[in-house]
């Protein structure tokens, strides 16, 4: 090597990557990854022995910052989500600059860039949920996705965010052009309303119901229109947040027949079930997300597909509300399930959930890095610098002792939330270090960056 | 680094692995690679400028020194067949150990092993043929298999090779008890050999008749049953040589369900079709292979598969027969289809073939070098040693020029077949340089490492 | 039998039903039929010698005396439209109760009831087509469903009849309280709005354009998320004129996992491709229909449908416009296909063709029968009074004769539409002698009963 | 009418036929049905007040006088078996010839025929049980398919009856030009030995285990291999009681893609599991058949696949073994179940379980009489004698009293056997006349004909 000595060496640990698993050191020059190889010397080094080295999570799905139409608080900062992810294992999150209707959609994102760069401690991009298409919204689009903002999130319900077919076609026709990603909450709005109409009508308004009130075949329903949609046109598209095995079966399908669908699905969805809201008063309302929770036979089927590549991203789709009177229960004590904030927290535990289930043999730790890491940074383009350890790409690295066995706790997290889903659940295989750029970002338990160390990320949806 | 100069330094190539793509030099020693990083310094060196620089090929299907039960020569010894492989970017064969009806299993194994030990340019293992779920065999197999033979080739059809479905079973239940890959050759018998005989009465004997002698439907039903024995036993299955969209439908509905069952495809069955074996006189019989050259529209259905997952490793098949009397034309120039043997060559074409491919962009490189190098590799165990380019690897690595342009000739190609069914075809991209170990195999178009440089590899089917 | 003489006495000919088939006379008395023996006696008698008796056929989609939202005429009035039909074989007809929107809907079916008892040379029922799920409809309803008018069209596409998912829930609700049937045209309309907004910008205006402006994944969209919608609400639901071989797929999909869901499709779709359009100048303008003519393979899935079972109800569609300045051509010689009328004449050839598509051996005359006449009257409860040959059952017979060949011709069809898409073609069996409730209204070559001699018939959904 | 008194009339019932329901007389003459009417006056009549009047039952698998390899006992003569039947309402049996290897076909048929003339006492007709395509057999075939034994039984499953897909083909070859139906008794039969063989090393041998002993997946593999032979010979095949869900889905799918493949189930598939064979000691022997009861997930696919029209058959699959050491504990107490005789009694039994289910609105009565008796003459071109009320059919009629209700006990059985799986199930419905060519078999709990009096029917698989 022309210089011998790297401003960092990660020494003696295993290696994992998509593909491949080697022990190796790792050196860092200038914060990317200059070296692999065994026997590296730095100015600084780092020892991973009996430690896997995994590249950073990539969490392509997590709300921050973002206001909610009802104006329940979203729990957390870019610093406080940042800090949360960063302590979990991931380096890069793409968040959303989240137009309401009338809002103009180039000061969103410009607040959203502002927002993030005080306040980010790892890397970040956004995604731009868009509510219309209408003329300021086209016209606006292609320079922001030229800017780097390269995926477009739809909502087919949550009024007043849903857009509707017509809609959708345009928004696709502009994203086939400018090679955006388009990204989908796939739920049928009218199934959904109603559903949650007839439930509260008969007085069952209770947390729980909510399970009932976004029926499976609405999920079903609107992934088989975004396919319909997505064939038409020809366009890439990502659907959030898979839930039901109906819906998974769909893509399959499509996919078979070579319809460029991809899917994520989430750690609640492959771990929970509806079972987990069944809990006395406003109890339940903590794992009330949409889509909800379902049953076990999804479970199975969701590993499944991640198993035979038709699930293809697993994201936390952190959605921070607090389980008090700022966040869901803001409506007080009696209030329906309607008046409660749907999301539960998951940026901090996600890879840890999936490095214990993979420790465990549901499925490998390359396809634990694949799915977490790797495929989320392609899928956006931010690959190869970030989602992988290979030679130019960021040292963005996670030390994972797979020997920590840890019970999960509220306490234990830090995002603003105040609690975690997980709360209870024994893990296997601990974060102790995680680096960003060469840099540790959190290390012996506590973070060593400043707010506003992340860096904006440049995304694109040209496949 | 320890000692910063590396035996050998490849330098400045584009380093492709299934996962990553990398602009790095690769620094080896001991003929293993020991760094991937940038400005590498070894005593030698070579310039991969221009280079995209992948793991050599791991061919996983190749028929050599095999006697044919017609007395039919196979056309290569282990020599020219790993010349030919080399040649062409492949870096590691699974080759047959082929038992026939009689023969002692272990004996069979040893004198291959002879064979390839004296021969062999390349590293190569073997899938042990095996005709009959007697005694014997079961005597033999365990020790075989946990000698490093870690897989068992079974065939559905092929009079005396067939066996039954008692015998599968029997053998699934030995490979799961012993860790072994079972590896089917998957068409029905009976279907085979009544459309034979009636396309005989009729008078239908030349070469083209055989893709009729083949019916669809007995791959479908042969992958069928297989499923279902597989299913049952819960034994890990490859299916070789799918060719036809109904008999890929059945392993992707099984896979969606869980099966564990893997499959492969040859380039032939991507890039020719039954049209290329109506020529006249006996000349169609270049294209006689087993299962016979299908349509279009499986050729569409296989690129789906790939791209989809369903289909995981890109092998050869190859079957060196010339096309002369001491190969296919053996039985005369009026003999019948029945009378001519199945297969063709390609060893040395597969990875050019499919590197062009990708470079046309019908799969990405990376995917590219995980159908043809890791996931073969993966499959039988020989990962993380082969099939990828990571630290602790061997260092078979393969530089291609992307720009140089080929008219494919039957003159061009080393093995002993004398012609090549691509004969006429031009493709982008050539294999310049091939290391085995470190080593040049092939460079500047000459081999240089004498027979029996080639090293045997322990296999298992352990997943 | 206590009284040995009939009214009347069909003699001798061979009695087809949907089970069926028997060399019989059939005794009508008192407009019913009496009896089904050998050697019947009556007053009057009818030789069926050479002739098959099927049950006169009855079409259950068919618009009549219907106002266009654009103006464009409907060319049919009840005395003509039902004239035609009888001539075709069919006696009894489901026409439309049609509702614009702001219209009043009792007020719409008091109309269609005063216009068909004036005009009806056969018997009829309405479907209401609803517009919307206000209040008034809504309040409306139920008293209309039990007045007989026992099924509610809704249109997923064609401003301003659409009615979105919300208005389906809700009617879906209302029809199961009620026991009505619910019926479907079934094609995203955002997707037939995008694409012929895209058509008409590139000058593609011409008729033909019209099969591109309705894309096949517009029907397949529509119907699967029509099966969500019936799936979740467990409300019986009938798909009119399945055009495409994936809509069918889906139906049959969810009809094997129990989803009440039923599919007619016409003649059109099954003997006419969208090559029929391309024509030159405004002649393809015939041709137009919606959804449109498909291809040869939606043909034979169509067929093989209607084997299956999956399909179970063939009607005409019949949509009456003339091919001059009143119809078709009312917006000019360079209209584009948004400005003319969709819908072909279909009344008096379905029976024709279907017969002459049993003879050839396509299917059988008793699936004909079942398709044509018993299943239509046995969806909406017209069963067993109306589609079939029983004892009890109205004297609604017509004589085939099954040596007659046709060669169909413009001038030969008596409805209002002055030409049939169907001219030029020959059929083989001719509907010579049509009697409802055992009066000929059609015997050599002409009607024999007064406009006002068809009955209003009480329809059902329950199932 | 020319001669308006008959032989017999049937006042007043209510006529259900598998396409219509009507209140009407039916009045025989010379043992046939020469008039539907109301009113009619016969020289004698049978009061059908308040009773359904179905088409006698049409059993097309059973088996009777028919040795099995062990040596065991079938219980009954054709003269118990036809009074048995009888009593349940069926009319018309089709039984089977049974070639054992070796025996000489011509011969088997004609030992069956005269045993058959000398007791049945309904009609009959014979499916040829053939064990080899060897010359004897091809030779003897045709001649016996154009004497009216229209169809042919194979068994992919049963030392030594077992025939391989060679003989397969060629027998289907036979068929197709011969104009015979293919039935198939489906399952892997390497699947059951290897089953069985570990199941009894494990010593498992109670009864129950024998369900274990044949796996879903060998029903599954014999179908799907069955469907592939079928769909390339393109000979119809009929799949003789279908036990599981994936087996069912097979036939769907194939049936879809226009494969000629039809299929049966039995009531024991439709109302008994696996759990029915839990029973202490020897008792579960009584529940054991081939293939075994399943899964209540099985009932549920099954009942679907007889409302989408994918099952068209309901047969008995009468295996009368009596629970003794005459018959299944030949073996004595403490056997295997490889040494106890699959199948349970169910002729008499068939119809009263499938019109109670009727009755319990689990499917239409007219459903009901279509997969009982109509579908079953279809099949093997019995039909329009029998299987129907129609004029110039058989007068086989059954009276049956829908009010009712019977507790199933072993002593109420007809037949040779001694007892019903069905024991203690109380059902609603009872056939208390039957009627065959006109004449009172059974009435008023009494046989009323001779053994002999029932005649041989001709089949044919032409379709």
């Amino acid at each position: 090597m022309e210089t011998s000595v790297f401003d960092l060496v990660i020494r003696n640990g295993t290696v994992v990557t998509a593909s491949d698993t080697a022990r190796a050191d790792i050196g860092v020059r200038d914060g990317a990854i200059a070296a692999i190889g065994r026997g590296l010397a730095g100015r600084e080094t780092i020892d991973a022995e009996g430690r896997y080295v995994l590249p950073g999570g990539v969490d392509t799905h997590c709300h921050v910052e973002q206001m909610t139409a009802a104006g329940i608080m979203n729990a957390d900062t870019f610093e406080s989500a940042t800090r949360s992810a960063a302590f979990g294992g991931t380096t890069t999150i793409i968040s959303f600059a989240a137009q309401h209707r009338g809002m103009d959609l180039a000061e969103v994102v410009a607040d959203y860039h502002r927002r993030a760069e005080a306040g980010a401690m790892i890397d970040y991009a956004f995604h731009m949920i868009v509510t219309d298409a209408g003329e300021r919204n086209l016209a606006q689009l292609p320079r922001l996705v030229r800017d780097g903002h390269g995926s477009i999130k739809l909502f087919m319900t949550y009024d007043p965010l849903i857009v509707d077919d017509a809609a959708i076609l345009s928004l696709m026709q502009l994203a086939k052009a400018e090679g955006a990603m388009i990204c989908v909450h796939a739920e049928n709005h009218s199934m959904i309303a109603w559903a949650s109409a007839r439930l509260i009508e008969a007085g069952c308004t209770a947390p729980k119901y909510q399970a009932l009130a976004h029926p499976r075949e609405a999920e079903a329903e609107a992934i088989g229109r975004l396919i319909a949609l997505c064939e038409y046109m020809d366009q890439p598209v990502t659907v959030f947040h898979v839930s039901t095995s109906e819906g998974l079966a769909l893509i399959a399908a499509a996919r078979r027949r070579g319809v460029r669908i991809f899917a994520e699905t989430c750690p609640h969805y492959l771990l929970l079930t509806a079972d987990d809201m069944d809990k006395p008063g406003m109890e339940g309302a903590k794992w009330m997300c949409s889509p909800p929770l379902r049953r076990t036979s999804d479970q199975e089927a969701l590993w499944q597909g991640l198993a035979a590549g038709d699930l293809t991203i697993v994201s936390s789709d952190h959605a921070p509300f607090r389980h008090d009177a700022t966040g869901k229960l803001r409506a007080g004590p009696t209030a329906s399930f309607k008046q409660i904030a749907n999301g539960m927290p998951g940026l901090e535990t996600r890879m840890m959930l999936m490095f214990d289930q993979a420790l465990q043999g549901r499925i490998s730790l390359n396809r634990m890095v694949d799915l977490t890491a790797t495929t989320p940074a392609k899928t956006y383009n931010l690959h190869p610098r970030k989602g992988t350890i290979a030679v130019g790409a960021d040292a963005d690295l996670v030390l994972w002792n797979p020997e920590t066995r840890v019970t999960l706790a509220d306490a234990m997290i830090h995002d603003g939330t105040g609690y975690t889903p997980f709360a209870g659940r024994t893990i296997q295989g601990w974060p102790e270090t995680v680096l960003v750029r060469g840099t540790p970002v959190v290390r012996d338990g506590a973070t060593h960056v400043p707010p506003g160390f992340g860096q904006f990320l440049r995304t694109s949806g040209k496949l």
